[in-house]
Protein backbone atom coordinates (compact mmCIF):
# COMPACT_ATOMS: atom_id res chain seq x y z
CA UNK A 1 0.00 0.00 0.00
CA UNK A 2 1.42 3.82 -0.80
CA UNK A 3 2.50 4.76 2.62
CA UNK A 4 1.32 8.27 1.48
CA UNK A 5 -1.86 7.70 0.82
CA UNK A 6 -2.33 5.17 4.19
CA UNK A 7 -1.10 8.56 6.31
CA UNK A 8 -4.16 10.41 4.83
CA UNK A 9 -6.95 9.27 6.58
CA UNK A 10 -5.14 9.17 10.57
CA UNK A 11 -4.36 13.00 9.69
CA UNK A 12 -8.07 13.75 8.69
CA UNK A 13 -9.01 11.93 11.95
CA UNK A 14 -6.57 14.37 13.65
CA UNK A 15 -7.70 17.53 11.97
CA UNK A 16 -11.58 16.29 12.58
CA UNK A 17 -10.82 16.28 16.13
CA UNK A 18 -9.37 19.94 15.91
CA UNK A 19 -12.46 21.16 14.30
CA UNK A 20 -14.24 19.60 17.37
CA UNK A 21 -12.90 20.87 19.90
CA UNK A 22 -13.07 24.50 18.19
CA UNK A 23 -16.60 24.09 17.45
CA UNK A 24 -17.56 22.56 21.42
CA UNK A 25 -14.85 24.34 23.35
CA UNK A 26 -13.01 27.18 21.46
CA UNK A 27 -9.78 27.59 19.33
CA UNK A 28 -7.18 28.01 22.79
CA UNK A 29 -8.63 24.53 24.18
CA UNK A 30 -6.57 23.30 21.00
CA UNK A 31 -3.66 21.09 22.10
CA UNK A 32 -1.73 18.24 21.43
CA UNK A 33 -3.29 16.50 24.58
CA UNK A 34 -6.38 17.33 23.92
CA UNK A 35 -6.34 16.26 20.13
CA UNK A 36 -4.95 12.75 21.12
CA UNK A 37 -7.74 12.14 23.68
CA UNK A 38 -10.83 13.44 21.01
CA UNK A 39 -8.99 11.55 18.12
CA UNK A 40 -8.33 8.22 20.32
CA UNK A 41 -4.19 8.11 19.37
CA UNK A 42 -1.58 8.73 21.52
CA UNK A 43 0.24 12.21 22.15
CA UNK A 44 3.31 10.70 20.09
CA UNK A 45 0.90 10.12 16.91
CA UNK A 46 -0.07 13.52 17.25
CA UNK A 47 3.34 15.34 17.17
CA UNK A 48 4.14 12.78 14.26
CA UNK A 49 1.72 14.21 11.93
CA UNK A 50 2.09 17.58 13.57
CA UNK A 51 5.34 19.02 15.39
CA UNK A 52 3.31 21.94 17.12
CA UNK A 53 -0.21 23.75 17.69
CA UNK A 54 0.14 25.93 15.01
CA UNK A 55 1.14 22.86 12.40
CA UNK A 56 -2.19 21.83 13.66
CA UNK A 57 -4.28 24.83 13.27
CA UNK A 58 -3.11 25.31 9.89
CA UNK A 59 -3.86 22.08 8.55
CA UNK A 60 -7.37 22.18 10.31
CA UNK A 61 -8.11 25.61 8.66
CA UNK A 62 -7.58 24.38 5.46
CA UNK A 63 -9.87 21.38 5.15
CA UNK A 64 -12.84 23.80 6.30
CA UNK A 65 -11.25 26.06 3.70
CA UNK A 66 -11.29 23.09 1.30
CA UNK A 67 -15.03 22.45 2.15
CA UNK A 68 -16.00 26.05 1.53
CA UNK A 69 -13.93 26.31 -1.77
CA UNK A 70 -16.10 23.17 -2.82
CA UNK A 71 -19.79 25.01 -2.78
CA UNK A 72 -18.91 27.07 -4.27
CA UNK A 73 -17.34 25.59 -7.46
CA UNK A 74 -21.17 25.69 -8.12
CA UNK A 75 -21.55 28.95 -8.09
CA UNK A 76 -21.75 29.72 -11.80
CA UNK A 77 -22.94 26.29 -12.78
CA UNK A 78 -26.54 26.29 -14.73
CA UNK A 79 -28.59 28.76 -15.79
CA UNK A 80 -30.33 30.02 -12.05
CA UNK A 81 -27.15 31.97 -11.64
CA UNK A 82 -29.26 33.99 -9.22
CA UNK A 83 -30.50 31.16 -7.51
CA UNK A 84 -27.13 29.89 -7.31
CA UNK A 85 -25.36 32.79 -5.89
CA UNK A 86 -28.79 33.00 -3.16
CA UNK A 87 -28.08 29.15 -2.33
CA UNK A 88 -23.79 29.37 -1.78
CA UNK A 89 -24.41 32.69 0.66
CA UNK A 90 -27.42 30.76 2.35
CA UNK A 91 -24.82 27.85 2.98
CA UNK A 92 -22.36 29.89 4.96
CA UNK A 93 -24.72 31.27 7.05
CA UNK A 94 -25.35 29.01 10.38
CA UNK A 95 -29.04 27.69 9.53
CA UNK A 96 -28.96 24.20 10.99
CA UNK A 97 -26.82 22.74 13.75
CA UNK A 98 -23.84 21.68 10.86
CA UNK A 99 -23.61 25.33 9.43
CA UNK A 100 -23.67 27.02 13.19
CA UNK A 101 -20.88 24.75 14.20
CA UNK A 102 -18.98 25.70 10.71
CA UNK A 103 -19.57 29.69 11.43
CA UNK A 104 -17.80 29.17 15.14
CA UNK A 105 -15.35 27.27 13.64
CA UNK A 106 -14.61 29.57 10.63
CA UNK A 107 -14.81 32.67 13.54
CA UNK A 108 -12.73 31.31 15.41
CA UNK A 109 -10.06 31.12 12.91
CA UNK A 110 -10.53 34.31 11.15
CA UNK A 111 -9.99 36.07 14.58
CA UNK A 112 -6.83 33.84 15.26
CA UNK A 113 -5.80 34.94 11.98
CA UNK A 114 -5.46 38.40 13.02
CA UNK A 115 -2.38 37.44 14.65
CA UNK A 116 -1.09 34.75 12.50
CA UNK A 117 0.22 35.27 9.22
CA UNK A 118 0.12 31.58 8.01
CA UNK A 119 -3.60 31.74 9.21
CA UNK A 120 -3.88 35.01 7.29
CA UNK A 121 -2.58 33.68 4.08
CA UNK A 122 -4.93 31.02 3.57
CA UNK A 123 -8.01 33.24 5.00
CA UNK A 124 -6.89 35.62 2.19
CA UNK A 125 -6.82 33.50 -0.33
CA UNK A 126 -10.13 32.24 0.27
CA UNK A 127 -11.92 35.49 0.54
CA UNK A 128 -9.78 36.32 -2.89
CA UNK A 129 -11.45 33.01 -4.54
CA UNK A 130 -14.78 33.81 -3.21
CA UNK A 131 -15.20 37.37 -4.34
CA UNK A 132 -13.61 36.79 -7.60
CA UNK A 133 -16.45 33.85 -7.88
CA UNK A 134 -18.99 35.93 -6.50
CA UNK A 135 -17.77 38.96 -8.89
CA UNK A 136 -18.58 36.69 -12.06
CA UNK A 137 -21.50 35.48 -10.32
CA UNK A 138 -23.03 39.29 -10.49
CA UNK A 139 -21.72 39.83 -13.76
CA UNK A 140 -23.50 36.77 -15.14
CA UNK A 141 -26.72 37.98 -13.52
CA UNK A 142 -26.46 41.57 -13.89
CA UNK A 143 -24.93 41.84 -17.83
CA UNK A 144 -24.98 45.21 -18.07
CA UNK A 145 -23.32 45.83 -14.65
CA UNK A 146 -19.81 47.30 -14.75
CA UNK A 147 -17.49 45.23 -13.08
CA UNK A 148 -16.10 47.78 -10.27
CA UNK A 149 -20.12 47.25 -9.59
CA UNK A 150 -20.24 43.80 -9.68
CA UNK A 151 -16.54 43.44 -7.32
CA UNK A 152 -18.39 46.02 -5.06
CA UNK A 153 -21.63 43.71 -4.81
CA UNK A 154 -19.63 41.01 -4.16
CA UNK A 155 -17.92 42.23 -1.47
CA UNK A 156 -20.90 43.73 0.35
CA UNK A 157 -23.03 40.34 -0.07
CA UNK A 158 -20.03 38.38 1.49
CA UNK A 159 -19.30 40.63 4.37
CA UNK A 160 -22.96 41.25 5.05
CA UNK A 161 -23.20 36.94 4.96
CA UNK A 162 -19.98 37.08 7.45
CA UNK A 163 -21.30 39.79 9.42
CA UNK A 164 -24.58 38.08 10.17
CA UNK A 165 -22.56 34.65 10.91
CA UNK A 166 -20.61 36.02 13.33
CA UNK A 167 -23.63 38.19 15.26
CA UNK A 168 -25.52 34.33 15.62
CA UNK A 169 -22.14 32.60 15.98
CA UNK A 170 -20.97 34.64 19.10
CA UNK A 171 -24.67 35.86 20.79
CA UNK A 172 -26.08 32.12 20.95
CA UNK A 173 -29.50 33.07 19.52
CA UNK A 174 -29.87 36.27 19.16
CA UNK A 175 -30.71 36.70 15.58
CA UNK A 176 -32.75 33.58 14.54
CA UNK A 177 -32.41 31.28 11.36
CA UNK A 178 -35.49 32.79 9.81
CA UNK A 179 -34.49 36.31 10.59
CA UNK A 180 -30.64 34.78 8.57
CA UNK A 181 -32.18 34.21 5.78
CA UNK A 182 -34.56 37.21 5.52
CA UNK A 183 -32.22 39.44 6.55
CA UNK A 184 -29.96 38.10 3.36
CA UNK A 185 -32.81 37.78 0.63
CA UNK A 186 -33.66 41.41 1.53
CA UNK A 187 -29.70 42.57 0.18
CA UNK A 188 -29.46 40.29 -2.47
CA UNK A 189 -32.82 41.92 -3.69
CA UNK A 190 -31.67 44.80 -3.02
CA UNK A 191 -28.35 44.14 -5.05
CA UNK A 192 -30.34 42.08 -8.18
CA UNK A 193 -33.77 42.97 -8.47
CA UNK A 194 -35.99 40.65 -10.22
CA UNK A 195 -37.13 43.22 -12.97
CA UNK A 196 -34.04 44.00 -15.41
CA UNK A 197 -31.68 46.21 -15.18
CA UNK A 198 -29.97 45.33 -11.48
CA UNK A 199 -30.90 49.20 -9.46
CA UNK A 200 -28.01 48.81 -7.38
CA UNK A 201 -25.51 47.30 -9.51
CA UNK A 202 -26.31 48.62 -13.27
CA UNK A 203 -25.25 52.35 -13.71
CA UNK B 1 -9.99 59.33 49.42
CA UNK B 2 -12.81 57.30 48.50
CA UNK B 3 -11.50 53.55 48.27
CA UNK B 4 -14.33 52.46 45.92
CA UNK B 5 -12.76 55.41 43.29
CA UNK B 6 -9.10 54.62 44.06
CA UNK B 7 -9.88 51.24 43.09
CA UNK B 8 -10.78 52.33 39.50
CA UNK B 9 -7.19 53.15 37.64
CA UNK B 10 -6.11 50.33 38.86
CA UNK B 11 -8.47 48.25 37.78
CA UNK B 12 -8.78 50.30 34.05
CA UNK B 13 -4.51 49.39 33.35
CA UNK B 14 -5.48 45.86 33.86
CA UNK B 15 -8.24 45.54 31.84
CA UNK B 16 -5.73 48.31 29.58
CA UNK B 17 -3.09 45.94 29.59
CA UNK B 18 -5.61 42.82 28.54
CA UNK B 19 -6.83 44.60 25.42
CA UNK B 20 -3.26 45.49 24.22
CA UNK B 21 -2.23 41.67 24.90
CA UNK B 22 -5.43 40.54 22.67
CA UNK B 23 -4.89 43.15 20.22
CA UNK B 24 -0.86 42.33 19.57
CA UNK B 25 -0.60 39.22 20.47
CA UNK B 26 -4.45 37.60 20.53
CA UNK B 27 -6.91 36.57 22.76
CA UNK B 28 -5.13 32.76 23.96
CA UNK B 29 -2.10 34.57 25.19
CA UNK B 30 -4.02 36.40 28.12
CA UNK B 31 -3.05 34.91 31.27
CA UNK B 32 -2.83 36.37 34.66
CA UNK B 33 1.01 36.35 34.18
CA UNK B 34 1.05 38.28 30.72
CA UNK B 35 -1.26 40.95 32.50
CA UNK B 36 0.97 41.52 35.51
CA UNK B 37 4.11 41.58 33.37
CA UNK B 38 2.07 44.47 30.98
CA UNK B 39 0.65 46.14 33.24
CA UNK B 40 4.22 46.36 35.76
CA UNK B 41 2.30 44.79 38.64
CA UNK B 42 2.23 41.55 40.97
CA UNK B 43 0.58 38.64 40.01
CA UNK B 44 -0.91 39.12 43.20
CA UNK B 45 -1.89 42.79 41.84
CA UNK B 46 -3.84 41.03 38.76
CA UNK B 47 -5.64 38.16 41.00
CA UNK B 48 -7.08 40.52 43.97
CA UNK B 49 -9.08 42.49 40.79
CA UNK B 50 -9.63 39.48 38.82
CA UNK B 51 -9.49 36.25 40.43
CA UNK B 52 -10.02 34.05 37.02
CA UNK B 53 -8.88 34.58 33.72
CA UNK B 54 -12.66 34.82 32.88
CA UNK B 55 -13.15 37.62 34.75
CA UNK B 56 -10.63 39.67 33.03
CA UNK B 57 -11.54 38.80 29.78
CA UNK B 58 -15.44 39.80 30.92
CA UNK B 59 -14.06 43.04 32.47
CA UNK B 60 -11.85 43.74 29.34
CA UNK B 61 -14.80 43.45 26.76
CA UNK B 62 -17.26 45.64 29.03
CA UNK B 63 -14.87 48.35 28.73
CA UNK B 64 -14.57 47.31 24.57
CA UNK B 65 -18.17 47.61 24.76
CA UNK B 66 -18.37 50.79 27.08
CA UNK B 67 -16.33 52.88 24.11
CA UNK B 68 -18.61 51.37 21.23
CA UNK B 69 -21.83 52.71 23.19
CA UNK B 70 -20.35 55.80 23.85
CA UNK B 71 -19.80 56.55 19.33
CA UNK B 72 -23.31 55.13 19.21
CA UNK B 73 -24.98 57.61 21.30
CA UNK B 74 -24.78 60.42 18.60
CA UNK B 75 -26.46 58.31 16.11
CA UNK B 76 -29.56 60.30 16.37
CA UNK B 77 -28.53 63.98 17.69
CA UNK B 78 -28.21 66.79 14.89
CA UNK B 79 -30.17 67.20 11.90
CA UNK B 80 -27.86 65.15 9.31
CA UNK B 81 -29.26 61.51 10.68
CA UNK B 82 -27.46 60.03 7.53
CA UNK B 83 -24.26 61.54 7.64
CA UNK B 84 -24.07 60.62 11.29
CA UNK B 85 -24.99 57.15 9.83
CA UNK B 86 -22.40 56.86 7.99
CA UNK B 87 -20.10 58.55 10.42
CA UNK B 88 -20.68 55.78 13.10
CA UNK B 89 -20.79 53.06 10.67
CA UNK B 90 -17.27 54.78 9.68
CA UNK B 91 -16.19 54.54 13.15
CA UNK B 92 -16.25 50.42 13.58
CA UNK B 93 -14.07 50.25 10.49
CA UNK B 94 -10.20 49.58 10.95
CA UNK B 95 -9.49 52.61 8.95
CA UNK B 96 -6.47 53.74 10.88
CA UNK B 97 -3.94 52.04 13.17
CA UNK B 98 -6.42 52.72 16.25
CA UNK B 99 -9.36 51.17 15.03
CA UNK B 100 -7.45 48.60 13.70
CA UNK B 101 -6.39 47.29 17.03
CA UNK B 102 -10.21 47.56 17.78
CA UNK B 103 -11.22 45.69 15.27
CA UNK B 104 -8.98 42.93 16.26
CA UNK B 105 -10.04 42.61 19.60
CA UNK B 106 -14.02 42.94 18.81
CA UNK B 107 -13.23 40.14 16.44
CA UNK B 108 -11.45 38.29 19.19
CA UNK B 109 -13.90 38.61 22.00
CA UNK B 110 -16.56 37.42 19.14
CA UNK B 111 -15.12 34.22 18.32
CA UNK B 112 -14.91 33.70 22.03
CA UNK B 113 -17.87 34.70 22.79
CA UNK B 114 -19.39 31.24 20.74
CA UNK B 115 -18.03 29.12 23.38
CA UNK B 116 -18.42 31.70 26.63
CA UNK B 117 -22.49 32.24 27.69
CA UNK B 118 -21.16 35.22 29.61
CA UNK B 119 -19.23 37.17 26.86
CA UNK B 120 -22.28 35.62 24.77
CA UNK B 121 -24.25 38.13 27.25
CA UNK B 122 -22.43 41.33 26.63
CA UNK B 123 -22.05 40.33 22.77
CA UNK B 124 -25.89 40.29 22.45
CA UNK B 125 -26.84 43.54 24.69
CA UNK B 126 -24.17 45.43 22.30
CA UNK B 127 -25.47 44.41 19.09
CA UNK B 128 -29.36 45.17 20.26
CA UNK B 129 -28.20 48.43 21.41
CA UNK B 130 -26.52 49.23 18.30
CA UNK B 131 -29.65 47.56 15.99
CA UNK B 132 -31.84 49.39 17.90
CA UNK B 133 -29.95 52.65 17.72
CA UNK B 134 -29.33 52.14 13.77
CA UNK B 135 -33.07 50.78 13.17
CA UNK B 136 -34.26 54.60 14.83
CA UNK B 137 -31.45 56.83 12.61
CA UNK B 138 -32.68 54.88 9.49
CA UNK B 139 -36.27 55.55 10.20
CA UNK B 140 -35.85 59.23 10.53
CA UNK B 141 -33.36 59.17 7.26
CA UNK B 142 -36.48 57.62 5.48
CA UNK B 143 -39.65 58.90 7.17
CA UNK B 144 -41.73 56.68 4.62
CA UNK B 145 -39.87 53.35 5.62
CA UNK B 146 -41.57 50.73 7.62
CA UNK B 147 -40.18 49.87 11.02
CA UNK B 148 -39.45 46.33 9.85
CA UNK B 149 -37.54 47.73 6.00
CA UNK B 150 -36.14 50.26 8.73
CA UNK B 151 -34.37 46.95 10.81
CA UNK B 152 -33.77 44.85 8.30
CA UNK B 153 -31.69 47.90 7.00
CA UNK B 154 -29.95 48.20 10.67
CA UNK B 155 -29.00 44.60 10.51
CA UNK B 156 -27.43 44.41 6.89
CA UNK B 157 -25.54 47.53 7.93
CA UNK B 158 -24.41 46.33 10.97
CA UNK B 159 -23.47 42.45 9.48
CA UNK B 160 -21.63 44.48 6.26
CA UNK B 161 -19.54 46.59 8.30
CA UNK B 162 -18.58 43.93 11.13
CA UNK B 163 -18.20 41.81 8.09
CA UNK B 164 -15.82 43.82 6.46
CA UNK B 165 -14.11 44.31 9.75
CA UNK B 166 -13.92 40.91 9.89
CA UNK B 167 -12.42 40.85 6.24
CA UNK B 168 -10.14 43.56 6.94
CA UNK B 169 -8.79 41.94 10.94
CA UNK B 170 -8.32 38.41 9.43
CA UNK B 171 -5.97 38.72 6.28
CA UNK B 172 -3.54 42.14 6.99
CA UNK B 173 -4.38 44.33 4.26
CA UNK B 174 -6.31 42.28 1.61
CA UNK B 175 -8.63 45.12 1.28
CA UNK B 176 -7.31 48.80 1.80
CA UNK B 177 -9.26 51.04 4.28
CA UNK B 178 -10.17 53.08 1.22
CA UNK B 179 -11.63 50.50 -0.12
CA UNK B 180 -13.42 49.69 3.18
CA UNK B 181 -14.98 53.14 3.07
CA UNK B 182 -15.68 52.60 -0.89
CA UNK B 183 -17.74 49.45 -0.11
CA UNK B 184 -19.38 50.73 3.20
CA UNK B 185 -20.78 54.20 0.93
CA UNK B 186 -21.97 52.15 -1.98
CA UNK B 187 -24.32 49.83 0.60
CA UNK B 188 -25.66 53.22 2.05
CA UNK B 189 -26.16 54.63 -0.93
CA UNK B 190 -28.39 51.57 -1.70
CA UNK B 191 -29.99 51.45 2.04
CA UNK B 192 -30.55 55.29 1.61
CA UNK B 193 -30.30 57.37 -1.53
CA UNK B 194 -30.11 60.63 -1.44
CA UNK B 195 -33.23 61.51 -3.66
CA UNK B 196 -36.31 60.43 -1.09
CA UNK B 197 -38.27 58.27 -0.82
CA UNK B 198 -35.47 55.65 -0.39
CA UNK B 199 -35.90 52.68 -2.97
CA UNK B 200 -34.72 50.17 -0.68
CA UNK B 201 -36.28 50.77 2.42
CA UNK B 202 -39.10 52.05 1.53
CA UNK B 203 -42.19 50.84 -0.01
Amino acid sequence: MDPLSSRRPRRTALTNAVLTIVAERGLDQVSVREVAATAGVSIGTVQHYFPTKDDMLLAAFNDVVQRIRQRISSLCAGPHVRNNLSAVLHQLLPLDDERAAESRIVLAFAARAATSPALAGVQQTILTEITGALTDAFALAAAHATTDRCRLAAHIALAATDGLALHAASTHGWISASQLSTTLDFLLDMLLPTTEPGYAITP
